[in-house]
């Protein structure tokens, strides 16, 4: 089954044991597919302390921390840069054993408002001395379909595949 | 695509609704493939919280607080019906909002110890007034392989089959 988002993984996979950091994770529109796709890799274990799926609010508020104001107007909403940089910011400060950290959100459908549909939000945070270094993207996935897959599934392997793509990037950054 | 763990996920997601429980996971060696399958329905962010992928030693205990004493001799070690009822109790716990957790940890391989090897331990924690009723159960998957998946990603996905298949009987063992 040809799986771009486990040919991601395998990169930052190889990233991550060639620099000794670890990753920890906080996912919600991918439910965990970002943390499964990598725990495919045997040996993981060694660079993956796991992943914070949180799917709705109050998992996200009493896991994590998000603020709760965030959420709701006039706050961004829960697809914004600023959730996703608190989930990755959250989950950082709860793995002392991770160097990185990395969060998405997203509204994947189907039923997503028009404006958000298909949008996603990521953050890369990286442990420093002064505190995290910080990394956002966002991305609005198409309706493209790759049957037998759903648009919802297609989108969720779409959006793993992005935040392994952002997570290889932002390592790729580092001074080897 | 025949998947087995999506047919299970279903069945699951209809208990969920129908008795309006919402569910929490707590995953090691499926490494977040039970949510990721359960997050393919639409709608099931009204049931799933979340799932606290706990994939490292450390996580386990400074996530779910499942007590240290457990991973080493002479404590049970890490794949065991103690680590999995602690790490279900661990995250119901955290999850004001949920009424059932369900917790698997296992050895998928390569590289398990022998008397190890395939052996999954799983717990569902449902909340009562007088605390958790707890259903835990193990297995030990063969080796049979299912290409193109390697051994360890078919174990995978027959542990998060075999997790979702003992939330669904738990769930329809309550009174309906």
């Amino acid at each position: 089954m040809d799986d771009p988002a486990f040919a991601a993984a395998q990169l930052v996979a190889q990233q991550l044991g060639a620099r000794r950091m670890r990753l920890v994770l906080a996912e919600s529109c991918t439910g965990g597919l970002v943390a499964a796709t990598l725990a495919r890799i045997p040996g993981i274990s060694g660079w993956l302390c796991g992943s914070a799926v949180v799917y709705r609010l109050d998992t996200k508020q009493q896991w994590l921390g998000v603020p709760t104001e965030l959420f709701h107007p006039p706050g961004p909403g829960v697809v914004s840069r600023e959730v996703a940089e608190a989930m990755a910011r959250g989950v950082l400060s709860r793995t002392p054993e991770a160097q990185v950290a990395a969060a998405i959100t997203g509204h994947l459908g189907p039923n997503a408002p028009a404006d958000q549909d298909g949008l996603i939000w990521m953050c890369v945070a990286m442990q420093r001395d002064d505190g995290p270094s910080i990394t956002t993207a966002s991305h609005c996935l198409n309706g493209d379909l790759e049957p037998p897959l759903s648009l919802r599934e297609t989108r969720q392997r779409t959006a793993a595949r992005c935040l392994l793509a952002l997570i290889d990037e932002a390592l790729s950054r580092l001074p080897s």
